[in-house]
């Protein structure tokens, strides 16, 4: 497979060069956080291929902002709001998902969750007025006539841009708040009875209880969505000039690429617009450096296991890090633990702290034996790509939805980061490393991810420039988007047939009683005339 | 792309032969007709792949029986009916097409379809005992261990073959009636309100009559299908040994290989395991014999037209057959009629009748500006892959059906067989000769087939080897197939919820009208006691 996989890419390398009118423009809306590591290797491949990428960034951008030279045209704009707030909205994000997430009531959790988003859209409204109210810079936009807009929709207002550039529209996308965007917007079905909302923690197999809170999921999360995005109704309404609807402007994305496939995804209906380009920032792993090289070899038989829970967590307490360090002295394996904070005083001989490690080329490692995580996509994916059992120990955003995939599919244990004992962490890596099931279903989802008809990042190549060459894929777009709710769900042809059928049984039942009475009435008439 | 799927095809041919280690076994399952058209490209590029293909074929075959030396193993197995019971079988379906259609009630259609297809469905059960009752044969193939078994389920029982030989199952299918196989068991899901059901001639813009009708058709069609395959529920019961029904069977197909793709189909929700390989027995046309391309080239600037109504039609009546000779004699191209029945009177010097035609190569030809065809979907295909304009004269099963796909993606006109006259079949061929926009909609279509991330052919190759490599595709199928109808729609959760929903009506008013009733109690003996 891997021999197709590089052939392949191979000849997509050629074709763009030799056939060098189909290198094209590409601007690629601002975006932020992991959301950036995918799609910059989509870049990064668009740019090898010849294209040219023109990236928007805001002047209170967290990690976008280049240091040093860039393979990307950079244009900036901005914005009125700083990079405190910008910060002091995600840390409330944070802080929600870690602390407050299990000890508030589903109503409360609900209304919180009601004002942070709402909290982020005047974030995101801000943002846009830096981009869409420059005249200037759409100007300038205007005249360089870019051939696609690629955007992940989290960042609002993209769509805009598409129409006021007339340019068409191409998502990259992990998902949306129980897929309200991919569902109430981009058409994608979702039968709640086996699709499970993102962020519910539910797998495809449900019992009744579970559907019933799966519905309530959708039911709840749609209504607060459809509230929420009335203020974005208004605010494109006005951008555009003319009556919209934020739904409406995002239903006209071309092509949804969605960061997941089916050796992560549950098996669902989807849509031929929607195609599933999971894990495409994954690669072989590189040698390791030497130092580490022979760190990794001294631990023998055993192996070593990785332990990192993301860019976002610099610091734990003190009283976790030490039931930590605690729990991962008692196994035979060396720990390879990204972690820049405070040393614990529990650390073991067998665990290594690191401010830094080659994530990926330590999960390609053969001594790996199992991978700490806190349940990022794209960590899940390089775990997934290499075979390796992880054990989740999730925080926040979508990380605990995520490892219930990885659960389900029996490549990992998971672990509450707020009630966990050093016996729970024990306990968890023991499973994963000395019962063959989880090394083995690991195994199985890699063979999934190499085992495609075509690499990701190919298939995420291909329908960009699909959409660059033919402007747009209209053709893969269903005719649901212009069918209102009701007559999607035939409703009203269903209150047609029931009235039809009530009037064929209102009228029986009259004719009935008219030829009862009549029949009565004459007996009656008959046995009185006697 | 050509270089693309050249570069693919090379590639895949390689690792075949080089890893000999993924080249297994295949059954093919007995099929007919323009089935067998479809399939046996597949067959041949499987055998061109290094694997050993076996096709099971009765003494009553139409089409298949092997003369001269093949490629595939032949299995023979004998049925207790006879080749003209066959032909007597589609006669009637034929019959009942071409003069009943239309000249009966919605009723009559209905009624007459059921008997016919239990006629079918009887003559179905037959040949499967040929297969399933014969010990020796079912030993034979257990001892083959085949990797994988390849069907077009059209063809009863080949779920059976592979539940009793162990072996995964691979579907190739144009459709079934209203489309009832794919949904009712495979799965797929298809919102009347915007996905046609298969026959009815709708497209997927409907207006609220259309609901109506396609509505009623997939109601009706599923009831019809429901009833008669409780005959199928018997005999798999009985075959297996186990209680299990035709449906359950069925849904245990791992790939569903569809032979459209969204060139001719209307774009729709799909499923994981669904693969829509339209085209995929398409070819660049070869040079065409030295007289015929004299013949051609003498046509000047008009071109020719290509004339073929299918291998099922050889004769027509001497009247239709003066109008069409009469009709052709009136456009300025060159026409090359495949006709073997008696020469018309009409026929006028620009036409010519040939008792075969190498189609594909003509419809591949620079000069060829227009394609009349009875709407069968390989000549459909050959016309979408070579981007030509289409005249229609459907027939009978789905050609109505499959002309109203080109038309309505502007790429054909459609006649009415029983009722064209002389200027209907000018018309028609003027206009998608001079209108512009026909030739340019077929491009479109065409440019659709061939710019696909993979050709037809590779990808239903991926598909079965996957299958064959993998012993399944248990990771594409939905947990649908484990939810009852009610559980699928959710009737049971709404139904909790209405409930829920009442009881805190009824409460609350109960409540209320407590309180009220407490109060003026009081006050009433208040205003007594005053």
């Amino acid at each position: 497979m891997k021999l197709l996989h590089y052939g392949m890419s191979l000849l997509f390398l050629q074709l763009c060069i030799l056939g060098s009118a189909e290198c094209g423009r590409i601007l690629v809306w601002h975006t932020e956080g992991s959301h950036w590591i995918n799609l910059k290797t989509v870049l990064e491949t668009l740019t090898d291929r010849g294209h040219e990428v023109t990236v928007l960034v805001q002047n209170a951008s967290i990690f976008l902002a280049p240091s040093g030279p860039s393979r990307f045209t950079h244009e900036f704009f901005n914005v009125s709001i700083s990079l405190e707030e910008v910060y002091e909205v995600m840390d409330k994000f944070l802080y929600f998902s870690l602390y407050e997430l299990d000890r508030l009531s589903y109503l409360e959790i609900n209304f919180k969750l009601y004002r942070l988003i709402q909290e982020d859209l005047r974030m995101q409204i801000q943002i846009c007025n830096g981009l869409l109210r420059n005249e200037p810079l759409i100007e300038k936009l205007k005249g360089r006539r870019f051939d696609v807009l690629l955007a992940d929709p989290i960042f609002a207002c993209s769509e805009l841009m598409a129409e006021l550039l007339d340019v068409p529209l191409v998502y990259t996308l992990r998902f949306s708040i129980a897929n309200t965007l991919e569902r109430l917007c981009g058409q994608l079905p979702a039968p709640p009875s086996f699709v499970p909302a993102a962020l519910g923690k539910f797998t495809d197999q449900m019992c009744f209880t579970d559907r019933l809170k799966n519905m309530l999921l959708y039911l709840s999360q749609d209504l607060m969505s459809m509230k929420l995005w009335e203020e974005y109704d208004k605010y494109y309404t006005e951008i555009l000039g003319r009556p919209t609807t934020f739904c409406e402007t995002v239903g006209k994305a071309e092509i949804w690429l969605i960061r997941t496939y089916w050796d992560f995804e549950y098996p669902r209906p989807f849509l031929p617009n929607f195609k599933f380009v999971g894990g495409l920032h994954c690669k072989p792993a590189k040698p390791l450096p030497e130092d580490m090289e022979e760190l990794v070899l001294s631990s023998g038989d055993d192996g070593i296991v990785i332990f990192t829970l993301g860019s976002m967590i610099k610091n734990l307490t003190m009283e976790k890090t030490n039931i930590i360090a605690h729990a991962l002295g008692q196994i035979p394996q060396k720990i390879l633990w990204r972690y820049s904070g405070e040393k614990p005083e529990t650390l073991a001989p067998n665990t290594i702290l690191y401010d830094w490690i080659p994530q990926n080329d330590l999960l390609g490692h053969p001594k790996t034996k199992a991978f700490i995580t806190h349940g990022g996509t794209n960590g899940i994916y390089e775990a997934i790509y290499h075979g390796v059992p992880m054990v989740g120990i999730p925080l926040f955003a979508d990380q605990p939805d995520n490892m219930v995939h990885m659960k389900a599919k029996g490549a990992a244990v998971i672990l509450d980061y707020n009630t966990m004992q050093s016996e729970d962490i024990v306990n968890g890596l023991k499973t994963v490393i000395n019962d063959p099931s989880y090394k083995e279903n690991a195994m199985r989802l890699s063979r999934i991810y190499h085992d495609r008809p075509m690499a990701p990042r190919d298939e995420a190549m291909f329908w960009i420039e699909f959409v660059m060459r033919n402007k747009g894929a209209k053709h893969l777009r269903v005719q649901a988007h212009n069918l209102t709710w009701y007559q999607y769900h035939c409703l009203d042809v269903f209150a047609t047939l029931a009235a039809i059928v009530a009037l064929i049984i209102f009228i029986f039942v009259k004719t009935c009683s008219f030829c009862i009475r009549k029949c009565f009435y004459r007996s009656k008439a008959k046995s009185k005339s006697d």
